[in-house]
């Protein structure tokens, strides 16, 4: 409770530091990136986010779903099956994602 | 000469990905957008950037110069004086901050 507490005042105080504790994981973006095409099976997000191991995609799929930028649905099908999908908060991060993008484009090859 | 050739591909493969190791360190943005409003000396940044100790502003500041975002000039004044500014492509990354803190603003405090 007090860390809850803690953490609320931290939102208060800094909603920018808190945005980039949000977005500043190293596979964050990418996640968020490719999820803006629509919905994604587990299994499809590994193959399309590179480099990501199984457990760095659970841990960082956890801890978006807690933030409420991404939703999960399980389906009670053979095998199961999960599905992810932004949600309105999540679809909301697009014009930081194509900044980003646009500014990578034209600096990082230099 | 083989890592920094690895670099390079790394950098043509995926410029987002480079973008975002660039911007995803705790206290990057930070720095870069007190620096927005002009050159400070090391001290000063010190004080700006709340949160951070000296170990740490050193480790990110020789970071951000050697790949060009700020620029570190040293005065011969006793005692030795350092300022640092961004350079043109650290200004380049204003629109990126101000989606983020945008973004920061409606989002966060929810």
């Amino acid at each position: 409770m007090a860390l809850q507490e803690m953490e609320k005042m931290k939102k208060m105080i800094c909603p920018f530091q808190e945005a980039m504790d949000l977005i500043s994981g190293k596979w964050t973006m990418s996640i968020i990136n490719t999820l803006m095409g629509g919905k994604m099976r587990f299994k499809e997000l590994e193959r399309s986010v590179v480099g990501i191991n199984t457990r760095m995609l659970v841990k960082e799929l956890k801890q978006l779903e807690s933030r409420k930028i991404i939703h999960r649905e399980a389906f009670a099908t053979v095998p199961p099956t999960v599905e992810y999908t932004l949600t309105e908060k999540g679809l909301t991060l697009k014009p930081v994602l194509m900044e980003i993008q646009g500014w990578a484009m034209k600096h990082m090859e230099k």
